[in-house]
């Protein structure tokens, strides 16, 4: 039975009997409007622990002023029925008053990993996260916490924050799941009208063009970027907020494509910005 | 018998051994240059969990610059038999690097609560203090953590961190250890010389006219102020950073002494940093 769980006292509650019984705890954090990429991280966290809670919480320190926080989608009631048919043992879905309690004043900051990419076209976003997902870790105290490859940078920040902070939770990065023609599934997919949803599919086929260009032996990584972004702008109101070609552990730009590199975008159709990314594997030459 | 502990890794398994034994865990986090101020808090937490954990570890990142960090007393072979003569369970000792791996780039902030009377003299501190906190709580799990009330300001902002980050453990702050004549307690009270060491006494004096003025009946907080700054300038090398009367909550400052108040100070002796508070019992009239 999939216990529905609002209260912070509550959750630690049910973490104790859990943990009393042994069992281990695997915890997938999600904002809620769930596609299949939350659920192959659920179904992971099915397959190594013996007890799965996900969360689901708009962080709203996480969103920008600017920014979709008020029309970001909810599904609280297929949400939950979607993770009782993976088998989900607690789901976590506290009001905003709940997490941040009056007088809330502490927050996490990553250095040098959050701040390139989404850090610079999202002020603040990392810290949001950082402050939320640690807060999460605490009180779920779970041996295993699944992120989506899709978004990478995030990823990167928190394995890095868990890493400094010392938490005793492994952070697990599962890969990008992909719609039949290649568009990463994203909760945000939904704003799109059919005809922008169709010319979204520019962010995979510049992300396939780069692989092809390294496959072909192009290792000039402004090149390749530029190969990337006529793609993108073939889509007539495609905005590009990054177009990059990084480091994939410190995001620094990467002149040659020398060794794995992290090709990642973030581009706007029809006022929905979207994130992608893959990584090229170029090899080392000589 | 006392277990000498060096890595996380060791510490780490030493406190699974306990989980499993289900023994409550109280820690103590210290800078060693043990005394009695340090010693109360391990006997609190003695009597209050059935392991105690003890950290000694002089923390980098909660210097500035023009600190005493590398002159800051280590007398880690007394500390040791101190507190196995308290029945200590184990002490973590861990080197610099142990602490702070490489790359180590996530930090904790706190607001409000860090900003005046430290904070301002000490641009940075409590993000250190906040941080390796944190570290060490995350690395210990403890049900309870004891911090001194000596130092007032550190303790509120390490209980706005345990609640805003939703720690499990409780942050118990005990009261000020003082010699018999009066100086709190400090590690830092070795390097007075016994010339300063006697001119110290200003601080202790300070504070119990302020309580004598609150006792007669005097409410205005520049009026006491300003005695005790009479009181700590009859020294003739001390150096005032601050005297305070403040609210013992937001540390915000007070005209006018309606309720309890804190009168914190930080004051220079002969180059020595010494800081001390107590709280006036200030009671509403009318």
């Amino acid at each position: 039975m999939q216990k529905l769980i609002k209260t912070v006292a509550e959750l630690r509650e049910g973490i104790d009997v859990v943990r009393r019984r042994g069992q281990s705890i695997g915890f997938v954090p999600t904002m809620g409007a769930l596609h299949e990429g939350h659920l192959s991280l659920v179904r992971a966290a099915r397959a190594e622990c013996g007890c799965v809670v996900v969360s689901i919480f708009v962080n709203p320190t996480q969103f920008g002023p600017n920014e979709d926080f008020s029309k970001y989608p909810r599904t609280l009631d297929n949400d939950i029925e979607l993770l009782a048919a993976c088998g989900v043992n607690m789901v976590f879905c506290p009001s905003e008053n709940e997490v941040y309690r009056k007088g809330h004043d502490t927050w996490v900051e990553v250095g040098a990993a959050a701040v390139p990419l989404e850090g610079e076209c999202r002020p603040g976003h990392f810290r949001g996260v950082a402050t939320v997902v640690l807060k999460l870790l605490n009180m779920v105290r779970p041996d295993a916490a699944y992120f989506g490859q899709k978004d990478y940078q995030q990823a990167l920040v928190i394995r890095r924050m868990a890493a400094d902070l010392d938490l005793p939770t492994e952070i697990r990065v599962c890969p990008i799941v992909r719609e039949p023609d290649g568009l990463a599934m994203s909760s945000r997919n939904r704003y799109l009208s059919p005809a922008a949803r169709q010319r979204a599919l520019v962010l995979w086929k510049s992300l396939v063009l780069a692989n092809e260009l390294v496959e072909q032996g192009e290792r000039d990584a402004r090149t390749i970027a530029a190969r990337m972004r006529e793609v993108i702008e073939s889509a007539e109101d495609a905005r590009i907020d990054y177009v990059a070609l990084v480091d994939p552990d410190s995001l620094r730009p990467v002149e040659n494509i020398e060794g794995p590199t992290l090709a990642a975008l973030a581009v706007k159709i029809e006022n929905t910005r979207l994130i992608d990314n893959c990584i090229l594997r170029g090899e080392r030459r000589g």
